[in-house]
């Protein structure tokens, strides 16, 4: 299960390796099966200098000794053509050109900015939800993955629609961990004994990455493949964000009303939660956590502290109950660390490998 | 505007002066303009002793002189028969029986205890809300005020109700202080950099108690008036209670949906919030606060550690925005501590002086 | 006396007001009954702008509205020729010059910035311990304040020296709170559910200001007087500082040995304590605590967040106790925001008109 | 390494098996090599009734499958026959009188309770610390281990007391997690943005058995062996405890002054504590830590949150410099989760088999 498909490493670049989900990226690839880090990428102040000196490490593990010395290269395609894969931790302000350059150049980005998400040629994929959308591509191509919020509540969403049909509105207030604000991040005067009941451009990007990452594939004027915003089914989202005092974890209230008529019952959602399994868990991606989600049947579960832990890159869901408004309530815990960025892009470049859309040679 | 009717002060006692709720009565009532403790009661364990050595005094300020020596008395009606109000702090466990005997004697309790709240010839009041629930009542009586979370959010709620008729639904999800729990209450270890998702009872309390406090009144089979849970408009509300490592001051994350079509647009929401001015500040209760509502125009306030001294026993709202799902979500901060228990009783108890509920010899 | 010795107002002027320090001055001296608030400087990208517009106001009050409108100028001495006292809340980068300029131009500073404290002819003072510093000065003058965990744990020191005699040895230990570190200062990851034991200089300024603010004035080769670090009774001070998640209060683990033999008694040292009433209280200046210093009794006693606000400028002291390697151990906590920075100059400033330091035109 | 001496397993017991301590005991014995929980005692509320329903489960990892239907025994010694070792979770107003009829039952008890460490004929045991107190002792015996703060600061102690000598005196003021008072232990509402500077009884806990730990043997008067409590050269403790809101984690700053003059230099200290290889390492312990000491170079290390789990039952050491008044200063995090109670009593056994004190059948 843990092999390539024809047995074989994969070379793989990263652009922006010396920043913080750069670093995870490093950290995460070193101990990858099939993916061999072959060149890091950074900006030109970077370039030339062996990686442990240009790189203010941040990681809890120390810098993994197959890349302290490897030299770090300016993001420039021709040092990263040997590379089937290249992930990008690019800062938003630097993507957007980089990024276009990789793909005009043929090569095959999978990206955590922000920059071309809202693309409609661009797919836009949580691994554990949209595998579908990873569509055969161009050869040079950027598929983007979903902000930390929107990655972790929208598994359950998926779950449930995929038992009983469209949802036809979403409810959502987050309880979103410090650390999902990076490095230095959110000043402790702001926030401890504290709540701030905003983030910054957070409760759009939730609303509409949820109608992409659950909607369909239409065909575009073009001959290319578009997606369509869940436009068949018209889904309404409204999410409300807020910062807490905690270090790890997204903790998430969510309610749910579906298009059918009675709705499913808790009992009903649960058992669909818990058999829900993706095509990146049966196909074999070896980064995928044990199960996608895991039901609590506590009354006081998941809690980030106590349980951001048990699943990895999978969420914990607990608490599912009617909901007067609505027609079904719930909490989702996701661990924004384990389940963001980083890894959400590395199993959709495992997915591109299983379904054959990066071509290796 | 201090002064009662008549000019007179006015007797009160306290039951459960002791606890953490009679503690807060204490405080509150010696430096009340028109009330004056005359008794205080508690356990046949604390009764004969000084008030300062029977109580474990657990408030930021010293115990008032005046009380220190004040001998304790057992709850027995008869040690209270010169009081016209008796302010109960008593515990759930000891409640019921008390106050059932407390107002077979003829004695007019403002109680903050939850037993007789469901019980529907019991008026259930939030000052700056419902005043229009204090009507006549028989000589011996009991007004029960609401659960702390309740109390915040139910201000703005009437105030919408007032200016643009009845609400259909509400969901609200909260993110309550430790200090709602009492003390000792949530253990260190359960909430530093931890959120738990379930506080008992709490969800249940706020569904129905929001009902009692917006709807009107009936007329019971026996002549009696009964308390009619909204139900001429029937309103639904949803409630996700959450607790927070946050010290005082409950935030809310609150969408409503009326009945009027089109709703009313944010600005007009905003507006009729700023507008709101319940009886309670009309008629001059001297413990009510300047601004019923203070409404915050920066788009990441109200915050707890921050904007909960604003208005004493008043409401935080910030955030007025278009809901995708209903109509309007709002962030409500209500500060537990200077809301809720005590503070609400002694209002309650202004309300009735000057409204002529309560006899005055 | 609340008066200035001839009943009139007096014109000052802030240095770097825009800023965190110079926001605390403004806040203060708007309130003082003295000091009129004439002329605010900050850096030519605020000059000619309204305060309001120039500054990004981060105090819990609302921008006082006689600042609102004034309009900023350069830190340049001219536009302060007529204030007779200037506060500095300068940065330690633009202090250096700005403030020898002014005291080039003949203008009395009193500065929070930490460049001249080191001076030997420049004073450092904590007002509640060696106004005696306060010694005729040229017409331009200097004085600086120190740094806010030694303003805090200085004045038990002096009144022990004060009562015993000289102190041979002091070791403290800080928990010092993330206010200290200004804002941003201190990111959440780094304090949340965690100690960080060392802050850069701390330590330093700890053991060398100590030395200074509580020793001697010497005369100096030209004739000048200079400050002679304690040097006539050489005292040994180690310092180990760190920063706990605390948002006010730095709280100090305090040991001492005097050179008396037999050293005091606990019980003499909390009298000693007690009894201690530095001149700024006697001769009346009008910012200074009731209490310098308040001992506790309770074994539990002083904690940042239930005892920091009893006192203002003073400190309080508990657990006074035999040491088993020095002599007596005690725990001392000062609000670093209200014993620090702006109000420690202000004190200053206040002994300085009172004891004629600065002249009245 | 990890075989017993003869290669068998042993039976062991656990008293106060449903308690906090006796949990851990639980969660660690499932696990190790040696040991085979044989038996599970409690009190008679708890007897004859599976674990899994006698105990509250707190682990953050699921009761083990092989102690869910043991039954629970009534703590009698005739229920512990078959048992080689036990190990005692019991609370202090327990474990006085069960102990000591185990003891007289000629069992061998380990023991995490404190009623017995300060009896001159038990020893008191940090295995990475005083192994050579573990002298042949009569069939039933008890040996009881130190306080968690204790246990942390008295490894590098005990370092530099082997390469440099006898200490003459140690001044230490502790940070510790909340984890150290059990559960639920500390109220959120005394700790959370505040520090409280005073554990009961905690401090004269680290003065004295500081001195028996790192005392000698004596011959007490009749034939028996006791213990000097370092009366040889007297040592002189001071400790200052403050409980922080901090979850895992002692942090100790510490100060030293040694007999040899001159002392040490702090890169002799820091040679030293990397160097220190406790018995409880070299025997081959299952349960020791890779590193006793790890020592930091970095000037802001240890960290509790950062650096608690690098070395399990060791502690970090940093910061190692110049005291100004004793001779050297350092700061010492321990886990106190993870060194202390039962971690602490399973190696003090596995030390007891490896030397022989325990008899094997």
């Amino acid at each position: 299960m843990c092999k390539t498909p024809d047995g074989k490493q994969i070379k793989v670049g990263i652009l922006g390796a010396t920043g913080t989900v750069g670093q995870r990226f490093v950290t995460l690839l070193v101990k990858h099966p099939w993916f061999n880090i072959h060149v890091l990428g950074a900006s030109s102040r970077s370039a030339g200098k062996p990686y442990a000196q240009a790189v203010a490490w941040k990681q809890t593990v120390p810098i993994p000794s197959v890349v302290r010395d490897m030299i770090v290269h300016e993001c420039n395609p021709r040092h990263f053509a040997e590379c089937a894969i290249i992930f990008s931790g690019l800062d938003a302000d630097a993507a957007g050109e980089i990024e276009s350059a990789f793909r005009s150049a043929d090569l095959a980005i999978f990206s955590n900015a922000k920059n071309y998400r809202r693309d409609p040629s661009v797919p836009l994929i949580v691994p554990l939800v949209n595998d579908s959308h990873l569509i055969p591509l161009k050869k040079g191509f950027i598929v983007t993955n979903a902000n930390c919020s929107t990655t972790g509540y929208v598994i359950p969403l998926r779950a449930l629609e995929k038992a009983f049909g469209p949802i036809e509105s979403c409810l959502v207030t987050t309880m979103q961990a410090i650390s999902g604000a990076g490095y230095p991040g959110v000043p402790s005067l702001d926030i401890i004994d504290n709540i701030v009941p905003y983030i910054g451009g957070e409760e759009e990007k939730m609303e509409w990455e949820t109608l992409k990452i659950l909607g369909g594939i239409a065909d575009g004027d073009d001959g290319m493949k578009t997606f369509d915003m869940h436009a068949r089914h018209p889904l309404r989202v409204s999410a409300s964000c807020n910062r807490v005092p905690v270090i790890d974890g997204h903790t998430m209230c969510v309610s749910v009303r579906f298009q059918q008529r009675p709705p499913p019952s808790p009992q009903q959602v649960r058992e669909a939660l818990v058999a829900y399994t993706p095509e990146a868990q049966s196909i074999g991606c070896p980064s995928v956590p044990v199960h996608a989600i895991f039901v609590h049947e506590e009354p006081d579960r998941p809690q980030p502290r106590m349980d951001d832990i048990i699943n990895g890159a999978g969420v914990s869901v607990g608490r599912v109950r009617q909901c007067p408004v609505l027609d079904i309530k719930f909490v989702v815990l996701a661990n924004n660390v384990s389940i963001g960025a980083a890894t959400s892009s590395i199993i959709n470049a495992e997915l591109a490998v299983l379904k054959g859309v990066v071509k290796l040679e």
